[in-house]
């Protein structure tokens, strides 16, 4: 029995039901970024996932979990983010409606992003109180089911299935770098990676405006994020009652960047690699190319996660 | 024996002797793409080759054919664009120098690319001529060996290989659509393509600002390109005499493509498939979603070459 939301054998089960759904995503590498880190990197490019980010792997396992009577009635979240989008996506592919509860405040362009997936957008005041008020009211008239953006089993174990195909691409890695915003993500590749590789060293990376985490590590107690203050809007929340258990006892440290470091990886990203990144998504490699990180010892191939690929191409970013 | 320059043997070997110098690159989809197009495409990445275009597989391929004794007095080119930044890269993994002839007005971050990959820039005119002169020059100074960007047997057979890996990895391919500039690319692609699939249709793509090779085949003689004006600035020169030959024969038919298609399906490219392509990279894509090529019937997989990916990020294109 495993002590933590889902177990490996979720994320096995994850990764049969993913398999033709969700893009097996390609593991990149580059000279120049070695160079740069001192290290060999492998980058698991979920940048180029369905729907733009790897939340498309949990959304989409969450969905199909579904008994065919809950899915009947759709789904619901609050996000304006990656999560909505994912959501929306896997519900049309199920063929349910998606109930997307959005702040008022956000950009025309998310919005137009989720009704493009065939998401139904409501509108709500841009605080978590009536996020969640709405997205409750949403469940009680039409009994969809809430699909929240990480602190869920199903979700979690969706999100694991990365670390399995990047280690069955490169199996001998010695650590692994990802992103932190409510830990979904690390959770899920800390528990999969483990299974194949117990040894491995996990690190998270935050952006230092956004530094929960960091600081939960540090005091050995959950501490929430307040007024997150970063580029890097997908990694703003706080870590979740499911996923801050997994970072506590199983990720070795967390690292931060500023935002510049930020920018400029990502722009080395997009130049050198000719990937898009979006700024969240260049934050564990901005980490890989640290001064921090470059201290660690001992650790020689490191799996790097691009989170997503989601920008606004109407401007740069630097 | 071969009617051509080059033929699939040749083509096979360059493929062995490229194998683990250059990335076998990923072949990506989009059901974007897919239902813009009315066809399914498939995506064979050129842009996340080393120096970031197809041009280090004919690089290679002619630096490694050189004996030892050629080799050790260096390679000589003239271009301001990806062919020398190949080139440079190319020299450099062998040990030996190269000299690259490039215009004065050549911008300076192009400049800087070629040095930043060990090549030696030797400044001349921005015409012709004294391009030619000044490259003869140097190879009468050091011995060095001509390497031109497109009309030589084994840059021909080094792009071939392209294909080779494309249908390697979807076999069942009706057609492929390939840019245009000198030739190089889609002369070794047709010949690789034809060599396991006779049957597969080879469509060119060019810029309407630079359609030598569309006015060629319409003519049935081979045009040379005057005053290009577009922002595929990869594909401006004329075919070649090796070149010309197979696309005579052996393409089907070449499209054109206008600077607003170039741009708009670049931004696609960039937002959906969170790609980075260069102008001439897209002009392929650009032509898979024209409506000239969408009343192409018969043809439903296609194989569509993002040729290269070094841009400018100092500014956007649209």
């Amino acid at each position: 029995m495993s002590t933590y939301a889902c177990d490996a054998a979720a994320i096995r089960d994850a990764a049969q039901r993913l398999a033709g759904i969700v893009h097996r995503t390609p593991v990149m590498t580059s000279e120049t970024f070695n160079r740069l880190s001192g290290k060999q990197l492998f980058f698991k490019c979920e940048n180029l996932q369905k729907a733009g980010a790897f939340k498309y792997r949990g959304a989409t396992n969450a969905v199909c979990r579904l008994s065919a009577a809950a899915a009947a009635n759709g789904v619901v979240t609050h996000s304006s983010g990656n999560h909505a989008q994912a959501l929306a996506l896997a519900a049309r592919r199920r063929g349910i409606p998606a109930y997307i509860v959005m702040p008022k405040t956000a950009p025309a362009v998310k919005k137009a992003a989720v009704e493009g997936y065939g998401g139904r957008v409501t509108l709500c005041e841009p605080t978590l109180t009536d996020r969640e008020r709405t997205a409750n009211e949403l469940v009680a008239q039409t009994g969809a089911t809430l699909i929240p953006p990480f602190d869920h089993p199903d979700v979690i174990a969706g999100q694991g299935t990365t670390a399995l195909e990047l280690l069955e691409d490169v199996p001998d890695l010695d650590a692994m770098i990802v992103c932190v915003g409510g830990g979904g993500l690390i959770a899920g590749c800390t528990i999969a990676a483990h299974s194949l590789r117990p040894a491995l060293r996990v690190f998270g990376a935050e952006p230092s405006g956004a530094d929960d985490a960091a600081r939960s590590k540090a005091a050995g107690q959950w501490l929430p994020q307040t007024n997150p203050n970063t580029i890097a809007d997908g990694l703003l929340t706080s870590t979740g009652q499911l996923t801050w258990p997994v970072i506590r006892d199983r990720v070795e440290r967390i690292f931060t960047v500023s935002d510049d470091e930020i920018r400029a990886t990502m722009r080395l990203v997009w130049e050198r690699m000719k990937l898009i990144v979006e700024p969240s998504g260049a934050v564990a490699a901005a980490v890989a190319l640290s001064e921090a990180f470059r201290a660690v010892r001992d650790i020689h191939k490191v799996g790097v996660i691009f989170s997503g690929g989601n920008v606004n191409l109407d401007r740069l970013y630097w």
